[in-house]
C-alpha cells in the first residue's frame, strides 16, 4: 500500500496529496522534495502531518515556514514534543522558538529541557490528570471530564496526590468509570506504584515498559513528588532509535542520528571515516605482525595460502559472540555480573566451533586433490597446524567476542562499541601469532 | 534498582520475593532457578508475574504447574495471550491446553491461531468495545460503563461497526467523554480511518504504529469486517523482537529466538555453528586464490604481509554499507527502489573512504623507519601498489555490502542476512583477486 502511494505520488506530481500517503514516504525523501510535498499540502493536512513527524523532522518544516505564519505552528505541540522540538535547533533559533510559545507552555518546555534527552525527565510530559484522594468517585468523573477537554497527554490514568505533589496512587479511567459512585479516590486507586526516577536512562525506561506492559508510567524526582507521564507511544520511537545507534554502532559506524537519505554526504563520511580509520590502524598491527614472520613465510609460502582463512574465522567467531552478548545486555537478559558465566559458556563454545571448523579445514587439506602439488610432502603436517590454528583463534575469537562487552560497560563506555569489525581487528593481529606459533611447534624440523 | 534486587535475592533465597523484582531479573535466571523461585511466591504476586511474562516464558512455567492447577492458570489469560501461549506448546499439549478454556474463550483462541504468529492477525485481540452508529452519547457512555466491566482490551477506543461487522468510523473514550449529551456515535466518530489489514506483517504493523504514534489500530479482513484490535503495548514487544532478529543475523547466528541464557547449549551451537561453516566453507575460497598467487608471494614475500591489512579494510568497509542499508531498509527508510540512488552514494562514499585509508597506507609504508629493509629498495612502489588496492577494495567492499541487501529482499530473502561477516566473507575472496592484480600491474619487471 505504501509503496503504491509513493509510486502514485511520483508518477502525478499534481494529483492531491494526503498526510497519511506523504508520512508514508516520508523518510525516503530528499529535504527539498520533503518541503515541496509539504507545502502542497491543504492546511489541515499539513497539519496532521506536522504533528505525526519527529522532533527533528518537524525542525526541518519549520525553516521552511515563513516567520509571521510561525507561531500558530510552534503552538500545536505538546509541551513535550515542543521541547523535543527546541532541542533540534541551533541556540539562536531556540530562543525565537520559546518566545513564539504562551507563558504557561514556555515555563513546562524550559523545566523539560533541564533534563538530557536520553533521560525520562526527557521523555515524560508534565500534563497529566491529578485528582486528590478524598474526591468520591462521581466528584472525580465530573473532574476528569473537564480536564479532558484541556491539553493532557493521556486521560485514561489519574494520579493523585497529595499537597506536596507527593504520589499517593494512581486510578485508572476505567477503575474509576467502574466503581460504585459512594466510593472514594483512595478506596479504589492502586497503591502498589512502579514509578520512573527523572533521571533514569530511557533505554531502561524502555525495557521497564516492555517488560510490563504498561501504557503509561508515573515519573517522580528524589522526593517522590510526581514530575510527570512517560506514555507508551514514546516508548516505541525511543526503542527504535535504541536498536537503529546499538546496529549503526555494531557496524562499526558512529550513530547516524538520521535517515539515510537525509544525512548530508560529508557528515555521513566523517561518521563512517573515523572508525574504519581507528580500524585500519589497528589492523596495519597485522602487517608488523606478519613482519615477525616474514622468515617463516619465505621458507614455506605455503603457510601464507592459509592466513585468511584462519584469521577471519577467528573474526566470524568473535563478531558472533559479540553481536549475541550486545543485545543480550541491551535486552537486560546478561548482567555485568554474570561475565564469568558468559566466560564458561562462551568457553564450551568456542571450542566446540573451533573443533568443527578445525576438523572441516583438516578434511579439506588431506584429501584435496591437488594436495601433493599445492602443500608438498608434508601436506598432512600442515592440515594438523591449520586445524590446531583454527581450535585455537575460534576460541580465542569467541571469548575476545564476548568478554569486549563486559569489559567497556565495566570502563563506562557502550557496549556496542564493540563491533564486529572491532573484535575482527582484535582478533586478526592475535590470530596470527596463534597461527605462526602453532605452525612453528608443529611444523619445526620439517617444513620450516 | 534492579541489579540491586537481584542481589538480595541471591544472598538470601529465603527472603519474601515479589513479582517485579522477580521480573526484573527474570531473563537472567536459569530454567530451574525460575521455576524455585515462581513456587515460592505467594499466590496472588505469582499471578501478577504469569501475567507480565511472554508466552514462551508462561509455557514454561505452565509445565512446572500441578495437572489439577492448570486451569485456573490458563483461564487467567486474555484470547491473544492465550493464543501465544498455545504457540509456544507442542501439538499434544495445544489440545489439551485448548481443552481447559471456556468455549467462548476456545472460539477466540481457535480464530487466532489460524493466523500467522507475525501476521496482524496473530497480534490482535478480538475483545474490543463495539458501538452502533445511531446511540446517543449518554447510552454509549452507559453501554461502555457495563462492557468495561467484562474482558476487553482496551476500553479507551470504541468502534463503530454496521450489522455486518464493517468499520464504519472509531470514537476515542475522549471524545465521547467530551461530546454533548444531545449527539450521537455517528456524529462524533472519526471516519478517516487508519486499518491494518489482517495478514499485513508485524514489523510492517510496529512500522505504522511508531509513525502515527497511536495507542491501538483497528484489524480488519479483505471485505473490511473488523476483525480485532492491535494495541501499542503488543507492537513495543514486536519492535525488540524484531531488532533483536535482525542483530543476531547481522552478527552472523540464526535468530537465537530465546534468551541467551535459556537457550540451550547445543540448540545455540547449531545455531551458530551453521553460518559459521557456510562462511567457512566461502573463505576457503581464499586458500584457493591464494594458491593462483603463490608464485607472486615466493617471488616477493613483502607482498604477504599486507593481505590481512587490505582484506580487512575490504571487510569492514562493506561490514559498515551492509548495516547501514540493512537498518535504513527495516525502517523503511531505503526502498528496493531506491537502490541506484544508493549505489550512487556508496559509490561516492567508497571512493572517499578508500582514498583516506589508502593515504594512511601510503604514508606509513613510505614514512616508516625500517621500510628498506622490511620492504626493500621498491618501497615506494610497494605503497603505491598498497594504497591502490586499498581504493579498489574498499570501493568494492561498500558497493558490495550495500547492494546485498537489495539482492537478497529481491529474491525474497531477509535482507538481514546480508550480514557482515557475510559480506566480509566474499570480499576477502575478491579482495585478494583485486590486490595481486594491481601488484602485478604496480610491481611487474621491478620485484615481481
Amino acid at each position: 500500500v505504501e509503496v503504491q502511494s509513493q509510486e502514485e505520488m511520483r508518477a502525478e506530481p499534481e494529483a492531491t496529496l494526503n498526510a497519511d500517503a506523504l508520512l508514508a514516504v516520508w523518510p525516503a525523501l530528499s529535504h527539498t522534495e520533503q518541503s515541496e510535498a509539504f507545502q502542497r499540502l491543504p492546511r489541515n493536512e499539513a497539519e496532521d502531518l506536522f504533528l505525526a513527524l519527529g522532533a527533528a523532522d518537524q525542525a526541518v518544516i519549520l525553516h521552511e515556514i515563513s516567520p509571521a505564519d510561525k507561531r500558530s505552528w510552534v503552538r500545536l505541540l505538546a509541551p513535550d514534543d515542543a521541547a523535543d522540538l527546541v532541542q533540534e535547533l541551533s541556540p539562536e533559533e531556540r530562543s525565537w522558538v520559546l518566545a513564539l510559545l504562551d507563558d504557561t507552555s514556555r515555563r513546562e518546555v524550559t523545566a523539560l529541557l533541564a533534563y538530557a534527552e536520553d533521560e525520562a525527565g526527557g521523555l515524560m510530559s508534565s500534563r497529566f490528570i491529578r485528582l486528590r484522594p478524598d474526591m468520591g468517585v462521581d466528584e472525580a468523573i465530573t473532574y476528569l471530564r473537564q480536564q479532558a477537554k484541556g491539553q493532557v497527554e493521556t486521560i485514561y490514568y489519574a494520579y493523585v496526590l497529595d499537597s506536596e505533589q507527593k504520589l499517593l496512587g494512581v486510578a485508572s479511567l476505567r477503575q474509576i468509570f467502574t466503581a460504585a459512585p459512594d466510593r472514594r479516590v483512595r478506596d479504589i486507586m492502586e497503591t502498589d506504584l512502579k514509578v520512573i526516577p527523572e533521571d533514569m536512562d530511557q533505554e531502561e525506561v524502555s525495557r521497564i515498559f516492555s517488560q510490563n506492559d504498561l501504557t503509561a508510567m508515573p515519573v517522580v524526582d528524589a522526593e517522590g513528588r510526581m514530575k510527570g507521564i512517560v506514555t507508551v507511544d514514546d516508548i516505541v520511537t525511543v526503542v527504535q532509535e535504541e536498536a537503529t545507534e546499538d546496529f549503526q554502532k555494531m557496524g562499526g559506524t558512529e550513530a547516524l542520528d538520521a535517515p539515510y537519505f537525509q544525512i548530508s554526504f560529508l557528515e555521513m563520511i566523517k561518521k563512517r571515516a573515523g572508525w574504519l580509520t581507528v580500524l585500519f590502524v589497528g589492523e596495519m598491527f597485522t602487517a608488523t605482525a606478519m613482519g615477525f614472520f616474514s622468515k617463516e613465510i619465505e621458507r614455506a609460502v605455503v603457510l601464507a595460502l592459509f592466513i585468511p582463512l584462519i584469521i577471519s574465522s577467528g573474526g566470524n567467531s568473535g563478531s558472533q559472540a559479540t553481536t549475541l552478548i550486545i543485545r543480550a545486555m541491551a535486552l537486560g537478559e546478561v548482567r555485568i555480573k554474570d561475565w564469568w558465566r558468559v566466560l564458561a559458556r562462551e568457553c564450551a563454545s568456542g571450542l566446540a566451533l573451533g573443533a568443527i571448523l578445525g576438523s572441516i579445514g583438516l578434511l579439506r587439506i588431506i584429501f584435496w586433490p591437488s594436495r601433493h602439488t599445492l602443500y608438498g610432502d608434508h601436506y598432512a603436517l600442515i592440515a594438523a597446524a591449520v586445524a590446531t590454528s583454527l581450535v585455537g583463534v575460534v576460541l580465542w575469537g569467541t571469548l575476545a567476542g564476548s568478554m569486549l562487552p563486559f569489559l567497556l560497560r565495566r570502563l563506562g563506555f557502550d557496549p556496542a562499541s564493540a563491533s564486529a569489525p572491532f573484535v575482527a581487528t582484535i582478533v586478526d593481529v592475535t590470530g596470527l601469532v596463534i597461527y605462526f606459533s602453532v605452525a612453528s611447534l608443529i611444523l619445526g624440523g620439517t617444513v620450516l
